[in-house]
């Protein structure tokens, strides 16, 4: 094991702390806190899990936490008229409606659903206004995990600028707007995906390579340039005990883990890349609680923002 | 001279005589042409002409044109209010303002104008919902340059998908937006820009290059692989009869044209590439006339755009 691990649970944890006096301010000049609307549809359990550590977060800095827990069964034009009523409420700075949505709610309910809410509380940071303005490089409400990986990289005193940074992944929540923030701070950025060739070579040129495809342990020590900085995006779930012995070899402590809880988390870079990377992120611990720290991060921007306007 | 030259004035002319019928026939179901609202405001030569050339294009292929030219002295007041007076009218489909604004005017005129302008009339592709848009891959107004080199490289057969392209400027009007396209089009992307290392290494990889930079002709032999499709997005002026010989050679005509008109364009990219380039456009006769077309075709979808919700 040679690479520093970038510890993204304390950094979320720092980010945090940063919050919640100021949440606390807020809530004394304006008479109440920053309120959080959270919508969760169905039973998926990864979206329970998720909104559940949302909700807790929030609370914890200081927001007032609305959750909304509508079964599967819910019609996508009561989705609709919940967010349209979220966007109305004067408490409501923050709008969150977890996805995936249930698939009985058609093709295309989940852009349908993010549409209807107000860019000005789309703490998520989807709306074409809030993308619009990160490729613009103005002010406004990010997607949360590559504005955690930022971060991260910031306070961990890694300067993406001049360096080559290799993104793969192009979704529209993380590989598109990473390959922005980090342009926007002077790295030569290339984007990768399952369409190009020569992958491993291509992000062997990388000083920063960032994966996020969602393929359990993918990025092999082939991909790595030895030195380079690997953010890890991926939260793969590996519940075949030969599976973890194969990635994480036989004396791994997560062979017991996942005895004792039915599977182990591994994320899109194979454990054997600690032994070239220069810095590495952690699957748990890397990028996952930076999400949520920097979803806490923009509902205050988006209740100040509000404040600010005089609503 | 081996490269295949991809000749942009002819597609342009192509997409211009595909555009005419439609606009004809939107004109015979609306009762009126589309119509295209044209502001300049000072005197900068250039702008002059570019407003002349979409103008006349416009006329061309049917639109009505209104254009605005006011003063240098114009307030940016009155700017703001003539675009809220175009936003509001029914006749005018798509909103142009050419920039530069006057320098007079202030730091943040530019883009104040630019957001004034509803998204729905935006044919330059310059709001914010628009750029977001593009990047979330949906249907939308997108910026002209980068949407005619991607309407030329279709119909010259060339295809980005599965090539790594690599874009020389990161700009919000070419740069970003051509990353995007040919992300989209499954192009393997890479963006360099001023703060690139080894620049002409990491161009000299590059299946599609694009040089979107303004300056005359920096893209030299050494940044082209042997083949490669070279898109030239620089319109650079060379007034200096040594500076013209030193590019184009003693025996080039652009001498004796530069005698004539006193100047001569240049792209970013040196004549020279040609030798080695397996396609390359020209300028002039390249992007330029494609940017028109494109706008001339963005006004014509902005007009169907809103036709179709009952405006």
């Amino acid at each position: 094991m040679t690479a520093r691990i970038l510890d993204g649970a304390r950094v979320a944890r720092e980010i945090r702390a940063e919050l919640t006096p100021q949440v606390a301010a807020f809530a004394a000049r304006g008479g109440r806190p920053p309120g959080l609307g959270i919508v969760l549809i169905g039973e998926d359990p990864a979206s329970q899990i998720y909104v559940r550590s949302k909700a807790r977060a929030g609370g914890e800095v200081g927001f007032w936490i609305d959750l909304h827990v509508l079964p599967a069964s819910t019609s996508l034009a009561d989705v609709l008229a919940l967010v349209t009523t979220l966007n109305r409420s004067d408490r409501h700075d923050g709008i969150l409606v977890q996805s995936p949505l249930p698939q009985a709610m058609g093709e295309g309910a989940t852009r349908q659903v993010f549409d209807t809410i107000d860019p000005a509380k789309d703490v998520d940071g989807f709306s074409a206004e809030s993308v619009g303005r990160l490729v613009q490089n103005r002010p406004g409400l990010r997607s949360c995990t590559p504005a955690g990986i930022m971060e991260l990289l910031d306070r961990c005193g890694i300067d993406p600028a001049g360096r080559h940074a290799v993104i793969i992944g192009r979704s529209d929540i993380v590989g598109k707007p990473m390959a922005l923030m980090l342009l926007h701070r002077h790295a030569t950025v290339t984007i990768c995906h399952s369409r190009t060739p020569d992958l491993a070579d291509t992000c062997a040129r990388a000083d920063l390579l960032v994966a996020a495809i969602g393929r359990a342990g993918f990025v092999t020590r082939g991909f790595v340039k030895p030195g380079a900085t690997v953010v890890d995006v991926g939260m793969n779930r590996l519940s075949d005990e030969t599976e973890v012995r194969r990635f994480f070899g036989d004396g791994s402590p997560r062979i017991d883990e996942r005895a004792r809880k039915g599977s182990v988390l591994i994320g899109d870079v194979h454990p054997e890349v600690a032994e070239v990377a220069g810095a590495l992120t952690p699957v748990p611990g890397g990028v996952g609680p930076l999400t949520v720290a920097m979803l806490m991060k923009n509902t205050l921007a988006a209740a100040e923002a509000r404040a600010g306007r005089g609503t």
